[in-house]
C-alpha cells in the first residue's frame, strides 16, 4: 500500500467511480449534505420535483442563517416552506437564529471521515474536523441527497506544513491571511489544501475551521486538517466524543504540491478593500480612521473568538465614532459567552447585538457610512458586498478588529501593550460547552404526510422537457466573451427574493445585456417552441448560481452554442438540460447572427454517438439563404444521459421508475442511525 | 387656592401664555425634548436652518431606534449625522442599538415634575414618571428645542381611578387594554388620561410606562401618573433618588370626565386585527394557530416583562412552528437580564435575540409570514404595519406571548397553571438595576466647532421664501374629502430613506392621487412661481407626518383652499410658511377647477388684518371668463406672523437677528445644570 495523505484517505474510502488521478472525473459517495436558506429553497423545490420520498445521506441539514431580515412576508414564508419540506423530506431545520450553518454543522454534526456537499460556498469549514466537504450547485446538493454521487475532476492536493506557535496578538485569522497574501483569490484553485504538521498541536479544532473555512476565498476545491487528539477533545467538548475517529496522514505520504508556513513568523495581517487577496500586515494600514467593526461569520465563528475580543474591551467602551456590531455565531455561542463572561464584557462596551446567523457577511443589514472604513471578521470583502456602493471593507481577526473598535483606527493589536497596558489574554477552552440542541428540529421517522407549506412566492418546479430531436428555432441573443452569470441573471436585493420562484426571477434573465430579452423568449417560446443563444469564449463565468441556467431553460432555452464555458455553469447547463454545443471552427461565430433561425435534426441520436452536430441556419437578413455549421459536445456518457431526459431530475425521476433506486443508493441509512445524531 | 389635579399642576408650573380652559390655546415651558432617528434628522436640519447655537432645554435627547437596518448607506450616513447635529447642537445621543428611546429616556432622563414634547408619537411615556410629555411634529420639537414655548390647545382631564390589585397572569398590558376595549382609538382625542387610586400601588413605575405609552393609542393628548413612593423607589433603582419630588392630586381635585377601573376584575386581553381597539378577553380568541410572537417594543419595556417571558418558557422550547423574537429595549434591559437569569431562559427556550431597538414595531424586520397570526406585545397593529400585506397581528401581554410561543396556539396564560402546573412567577425588583450609560454621548460645552456630517443622501434645508404679496399661480390639484398625510406623501420602505433628503421625497409629493402631480409642480414653479391645491373637508388627516406640508412647500405651494383641516396638519402648514384658506361658502368648491389660474392680491396686508381672502379666478375652460370668491384663515395673531415670515423657521431666524432671544428663552439652563444628568 502506498502512502497516503490525508484527502487520499478521504476520497479512497467513498471511491464510487474513476480513479484519483488529478484532472479524471471521479464520483464519490456523499455521507452529509448542508444546505442554507439562500440557495435551500431551490434545492428543497428540486426534491419535490424529484419525488424523493425521504434523504439518503446519513444526515441532511437545512440551516436557516442567511435572510434573516424580514422586510415583507417572502422570508417568513421561505422559512415556514423549508421547515416542511425538511419534514417532508427527511432533512434537520436548524430554526432561524440558532446559527451560522458551518460551525452549528461542525459542532452538531460534523464527524471524521465524512463526506459532505453543501449548496454554500464556505462549506469546506467541516474539513477542520477531518472531513471532505465541497461546496457546489443547489442540484448536487440534491442530487447527493437522493443517494447519487458527487462527481467532481479530482484536484491537485497541497501540502501546507505548520510548524511552530502563533506569537501574542496573533491568531488563525492571521494563518489563513498570510496563505491568501501568497497565493492570492486564484492560487487554490483545482486544488484541496491539507495542513499539516507540528504546529497542528498549537491550533484548537475552531481555528481550524477559520482556516478551512475560508479556505474558499483561495478558489480551493476545499481545505483537509487530519482528525487527531484536538479533534477528540473539540468533539468531546460537544458531547460527542464516540463519533471521533483518527485520520493522520500516512508517514512518507506525498503532495502535488508543497508549502510550509512557520506560525511564529506571523503578524497581524489584513485584507484591504476589495479583494480577500489585499493582504498587507496591519501595521502598514494602521492609524485610518474607521465607522464600524464587526465580529462574527463562519470565518472567525468560535468561542475564543468572541471570549477575546470581550477580554480586550473589557471595562472599557467603543470609541464614539464606531458602530460596534457583533453577531454571535449560534444561540450555543450565546449561551457558553454568557457563561464564561464575554458577553457581559462586550455588551458593557457598547456592542449592537445582533441575530445569530450571517447578517452583513451577506449583505443582509450592517451596511457601512458612505465611503467609510468597516473592520470585519468576515470572509470576503468584494465590492459593494456590504450593501454600501463606495464601501471599504477590510478583513482582520478579532484582535485587530477589538483593538480598533476601542481606538477608532485601524489599530495593530500587538499595540494595546503599550496604549492600554495590556497583556495577550489567554483563552482556556472549557471542558465542556454548554449544547443547545432544541432549536435543531429533527426529521420524523415518515414524512409523507406532511403538506410542503408554500407561501404565494412560492412556485414548484416546472416540468422540464426531454431534448428535443428536431426543431426550428431563432437565435435569441448573440454575445461575446467572458459573459458571466451576474449579467445572464444577476443577484441583488430586487432579484433574490424571488428565488423559490421560477416564474417572476426568469423575467430578469439576460436582462443586464438585453432587457427585452424576456418579452422575445416568451414569444418565441410560443411561436417556436424555444430558442438558442450564442457566445463566444468562457461562456457563464463567476459565481456558481444554477439559476443562470434554470431560468433561461424555463424560458425555451435549447442549447447554447459558445467557444467554450467556464466549468460549473457547463454542468449546471447539463443539469437543467440545456445542450451546451461548441464551434468546432470558431470563424462559424461570424456565420451566425441574432434573429437567424436554426435547424436541428437528428438531435438526440447525434448527441448519444457523440456525432457532430449540424446546424442549418436560416439567415434573417438574407431570406432563403441558408448556412450550415458544425459544432460538437465534450459531454461524459453520464452527462448525455442526464441531458437526453432533460436534466437530473427527469433523470433520478426515471431512475425511480425504473426501481433502479436501490442501486443507486449506496449509502442509505437505517433510521435508526441517523436518530442517534446528536 | 382651588384643588388640583397632577395635570393641572403640570400645566400650571409650565404655563406661559394663555389660560387652563379646556379648548384654549395655552403656551408652556418646554424642559426636555425627545427625538428619535426616523424623525430626527429633519429636526436637526430644521435646528441648522434656525442657525440653532445651543439647545435651550434643560436635557434634550437624540435616540437612534427606528432606522437600524442598514440596507444601503442611507441609515449608517444618518446615524453618523445626528452624532455629529447633536454635538452641534447640544443634545445627547443615544447610540444606535442602545435601546428604544421611551424607557432609556425615562430610566435615564425622566423627572417628575418636567414637561416634554418629543417628535414621535409614544412620548406620552414618560407621564408614567409626573411628567407632561406630548409627543409632536418634528418643526414643534425644534422650536422647543431653540427656546420657543410649546403651544397646544388645553384638553380636558379624564380621570381614571385604579382599585384593588391585578390577578395573576394579568399585568399593566391588560389594563391600557381594557381602556381600549372601553374607549376605542379615538376616546381619548382631545384629553389627557390622568390615573389616580390605591390600585397604582401595586403597579410599578415600568407598569405605568406601559399604561402611558399605548395611551397613544386612545388618541389622548397626553398620560400623566402622579410622582409617588413608587416613582421615588424606581429613581433609587436607577440610581438617581435625588431626581423625584412628589406630585399628588389634590384631596378634592376634579376631572372633567371620569372613570374607573378595579384591577381584581380584569382578564388577559388581547387586541385583534387590524386595530389596538379591537380588544377582546384572550379566552375568546384561544386556540388559533400562530406563527410568530415577538415580545419588547416601548409598550412592554420593563425588566419585569421580559423576566416574566422567561420565567414562562424556563426549561421548555418554543413551538417548532413560531418564530419566538425578542427585542430587548436596551443595553441596560440585557445586562439586567442576564444577571436575572431572563436571557437564558429565553434564548436557550430558542429566542431569536434582535438588537435593541423599535424592530418590528416599526416595520423593521421581523414581518410575519403570509396569512398566519403574529402576536406581539407592541403597542400597534394597523393594516401591513409589519410589513406583511395581508398580516394578522394580535396585541398581548408577555404572559400570554410567552404562553402562546410554548403551545404554538393563542393561549390563555391562566391555563398554563393546568398545562405545565405552574403557578404565576412572581417578580422581585432588584433594589439598584445594573445602569449601563456609556453609549450615551454627552453634548460638549461648545458645539460651534462642530461640523455636521452629511452623507449624500442628506441635504441642507432650502430657505423658505415669506408670503407673497400678490400672485397669480394655478390651481395644481383638486381634492375631495378626507385626504390623509399618506396621500400627500407616502411612508413606506421607497421613500422613508429621503427623509432627510428634501429635494429627493418631495418628487413623491401627492403621487398616490396623482403621479403627474411632481412634473406638473416643477413647470408651474418655473412658469407662474408657485401652484395652490384645493380639497374639500379634513384635509391632511392621518400621520402628523411633517413632509406632508414641507415638501408641497418646496414645490411652491403657496396655499390650500379647503373647507377644513385636520388640527396637526394645519398647524404644519402654518409652520412651514404655506397659507391655509377656507371657504366662506363651500358652494364655491364648485367654481374652482384644477387647471384655473387663481390671483391673490395684497396678500399680506388682508392675511395681518384678518380680513376676507379674495381669490380672482381665471377659469381654464372658458378663457377670458373670471370668478371672484371669498375665503378667511382662523391662524392665531402668532401663526399669523410666523406664516408672514414664511415659517417658524425662518421666524425664528428673524428673532435671532433682533437679540430677541434671552427674552424667549425662558428656560435656558446653565452647562453645569446640564451636564450633571445621570
Amino acid at each position: 500500500m502506498p502512502a497516503l495523505n490525508v484527502t487520499q484517505k478521504l476520497i479512497k474510502e467513498h471511491l464510487l467511480e474513476g480513479e484519483m488521478t488529478p484532472g479524471k472525473e471521479i464520483g464519490i459517495k456523499i455521507d452529509q449534505a448542508l444546505l442554507q436558506d439562500a440557495t435551500g429553497t431551490l434545492v428543497q423545490l428540486e426534491l419535490e420535483a424529484m419525488n424523493l420520498k425521504k434523504a439518503k445521506t446519513e444526515v441532511a441539514v437545512q440551516y436557516v442563517d442567511h435572510n434573516l431580515l424580514q422586510t415583507d412576508f417572502k422570508n417568513a414564508d421561505d422559512h415556514a416552506f423549508l421547515l416542511s419540506a425538511s419534514q417532508k423530506f427527511g432533512l434537520w431545520y436548524s430554526r432561524p437564529g440558532n446559527g451560522v450553518s458551518h460551525p452549528v454543522h461542525m459542532e452538531r454534526f460534523g464527524k471524521p471521515g465524512k463526506t459532505m456537499v453543501g449548496s454554500d460556498s464556505h462549506t469546506p469549514a467541516a474539513g477542520s474536523l477531518g472531513m471532505l466537504a465541497i461546496g457546489t450547485g443547489g442540484l448536487d446538493v440534491a442530487a447527493a441527497i437522493a443517494g447519487q454521487p458527487y462527481f467532481v475532476k479530482m484536484p491537485k492536493v497541497m501540502g501546507v506544513k505548520l510548524t511552530g506557535k502563533l506569537p501574542a496578538w496573533v491568531s488563525a485569522k492571521d494563518v489563513i491571511l498570510e496563505m491568501l497574501r501568497r497565493y492570492d483569490v486564484k492560487g487554490g484553485v483545482g486544488k484541496i489544501i491539507e495542513y499539516y504538521g507540528d504546529g497542528l498541536d498549537n491550533l484548537s479544532a475552531m481555528d481550524r475551521h477559520v482556516i478551512a473555512n475560508m479556505g474558499a476565498e483561495l478558489g480551493a476545491t476545499t481545505t483537509v486538517f487530519p482528525s487527531d487528539e484536538e479533534t477528540r477533545r473539540f468533539l468531546k467538548q460537544q458531547g460527542r466524543e464516540e463519533d471521533w475517529r483518527e485520520i493522520l496522514p500516512d508517514e512518507g505520504c506525498e503532495y502535488e504540491e508543497h508549502d510550509e508556513i512557520v506560525l511564529d513568523d506571523l503578524v497581524p495581517l489584513i485584507a484591504k478593500p476589495t479583494s480577500p487577496g489585499n493582504v498587507v500586515p496591519v501595521s502598514e494600514v494602521a492609524g485610518k480612521e474607521i465607522s464600524q467593526v464587526v465580529i462574527g461569520s463562519s470565518a472567525n465563528p468560535g468561542l475564543r473568538d468572541f471570549w477575546i475580543a470581550g477580554a480586550i474591551v473589557k471595562g472599557k467602551s467603543a470609541h464614539n465614532n464606531v458602530s460596534f456590531d457583533i453577531n454571535p455565531t449560534s444561540r450555543q455561542i450565546i449561551q457558553n459567552m454568557i457563561e464564561n463572561g464575554a458577553f457581559g464584557n462586550l455588551i458593557t462596551a457598547g456592542a449592537r447585538y445582533h441575530q445569530s446567523g450571517c447578517m452583513g457577511c451577506i449583505g443582509m443589514g450592517q451596511a457601512p457610512a458612505s465611503n467609510t472604513i468597516s473592520l470585519r471578521t468576515m470572509p470576503r470583502n468584494f465590492p459593494s458586498r456590504s450593501g454600501t456602493e463606495d464601501d471599504q471593507v477590510y478583513l482582520c481577526s478579532p484582535e485587530t478588529a477589538a483593538a480598533s473598535a476601542l481606538t477608532g483606527k485601524i489599530t495593530d493589536p500587538r499595540d494595546l501593550e503599550k496604549l492600554y497596558d495590556m497583556t495577550y489574554p489567554q483563552f482556556e477552552e472549557p471542558e465542556l460547552q454548554i449544547i443547545h440542541t432544541d432549536m435543531l428540529v429533527a426529521p420524523p421517522e415518515d414524512g409523507s404526510q406532511v403538506t410542503l407549506k408554500r407561501g404565494p412566492n412560492i412556485k414548484t418546479l416546472p416540468e422540464i422537457e426531454p431534448l428535443k430531436d428536431n426543431c426550428e428555432v431563432p437565435v435569441l441573443l448573440k454575445m461575446g466573451d467572458n459573459i458571466s452569470t451576474d449579467e445572464i441573471l444577476r443577484a441583488g436585493a430586487e432579484v433574490l427574493p424571488f428565488r423559490s420562484n421560477l416564474p417572476e426571477i426568469s423575467k430578469f434573465s439576460y436582462s443586464v445585456i438585453d432587457n427585452t430579452f424576456y418579452d422575445r423568449a416568451q414569444k418565441t417560446e410560443q411561436e417556436y417552441g424555444g430558442h438558442i443563444v450564442v457566445a463566444k469564449d468562457n461562456y457563464a463565468q463567476g459565481s456558481s448560481r444554477e439559476h443562470a441556467a434554470l431560468a433561461p431553460k424555463y424560458l425555451g432555452q435549447i442549447a447554447v452554442i459558445a467557444n467554450s464555458y467556464a466549468r460549473i455553469a457547463w454542468q449546471n447547463l447539463v443539469n437543467f438540460g440545456i445542450l451546451p454545443l461548441e464551434f468546432i471552427d470558431i470563424k462559424d461565430f461570424d456565420k451566425i447572427e441574432q434573429g437567424d433561425i436554426v435547424k436541428f435534426s437528428n438531435l438526440r441520436e447525434d448527441v448519444k454517438n457523440r456525432k457532430n452536430i449540424r446546424v442549418k441556419i436560416e439567415k434573417k437578413n438574407s431570406p432563403g439563404t441558408t448556412e450550415v455549421i458544425e459544432t460538437k459536445h465534450s459531454m461524459s456518457d453520464r452527462q448525455i444521459q442526464i441531458l437526453l431526459k432533460g436534466g437530473i431530475i427527469n433523470e433520478f425521476k426515471a431512475r425511480l421508475t425504473n426501481e433502479e433506486v436501490d442501486a443507486v443508493n449506496k449509502n442509505t441509512v437505517t433510521d435508526n442511525e441517523r436518530s442517534q445524531i446528536k
